[in-house]
């Protein structure tokens, strides 16, 4: 099923998603919130919040279709029982990055940074899904959500300090990592 | 210049293009309308219309950095005086195409459809925008607006007809062709 998910994560005081912490990783910060609600697919209103960040599932942008079986098999879904930890990763490229072509963002962001191939190690303990903002007008370009064990959240931290160090990188211009329990 | 347009067609009374015919190429068509209001990068509501399209420009989806050079060097913007004819192509891709890697998507449109070359082939006569509408939950993925002189429709009918004869069609399931005036 490929048709897209539009997601909304509301920051504010109601939600199944208590905050533990956000870090300013890169560029401006949000303001500190207790709990995020995800509001997803709905054509009512969202409730009002402190912020609100949108952003939609959709195609694969990158992957080809083998790395695609790959990541097929490995991963699990959204919503585990024992995932009661989470991650939303925020993220904003810069002009240099989305005036490049497509061979060379797939050459930076795989044969350079290894970026698929090192979420592959992590399936399928780090759950994750991710919505697109770029073409919203929203501020960021990527909102990524993680879902994870506890046991698990040593090497969770572990992919995000390995993909920060890569080439791909550089063109990150704005990010924020709000981490959350429930 | 990369930062995302954008763009809602707006069918009804007004509007600097009349249109002068609205062909149904496959799946539903619209209602008759007769004017397009081109209403752009505005977060003011816009004006009431019998229908309205939306959709955005966005980054290089498949264009390699050498295609895109070469397109550079050979296009033209819009709104050239001696373009007095347009043409407005909203297309929906079927669920197979979207379940498609990257690589597979790339390879059928320019590998196996020529799709950028062919394009290629008809500048400057032909200019032409591409809006992305899909992740806006809306009832088609692409907008394609193009703009020519009289002298060159002709040029025009052949470049659409060689492109719905491409194994790409084969995943087109709904496609309007509006074809306009000023």
């Amino acid at each position: 099923m490929t048709k897209p998910i539009s997601v909304t994560f509301l920051g504010g005081d109601s939600g199944d998603w208590r905050v533990e912490k956000i870090q300013r990783v890169k560029g401006d910060t949000l303001p500190t919130v207790d709990r995020i609600e995800i509001f997803q697919n709905s054509f009512l209103s969202p409730p009002p919040s402190i912020w609100a960040l949108r952003g939609t599932t959709s195609n694969l942008r990158y992957t080809t279709s083998a790395e695609a079986t790959r990541l097929g098999y490995a991963q699990q879904g959204l919503g585990r029982r024992d995932a009661t930890c989470a991650a939303l990763i925020p993220i904003r490229k810069n002009e240099t990055w989305w005036s490049l072509g497509q061979d060379e963002r797939r050459q930076i962001m795989e044969e350079s940074s290894r970026h698929i191939s090192i979420g592959l190690e992590y399936l399928p303990a780090v759950a994750r899904r991710l919505h697109h903002s770029r073409d919203l007008g929203e501020p960021f370009d990527f909102l990524t959500w993680f879902e994870y064990s506890p046991e698990n959240s040593g090497a969770f931290e572990e992919m995000v300090k390995r993909l920060r160090e890569t080439p791909e990188w550089i063109y990150v211009d704005r990010e924020l990592d709000i981490r959350l329990t429930r």
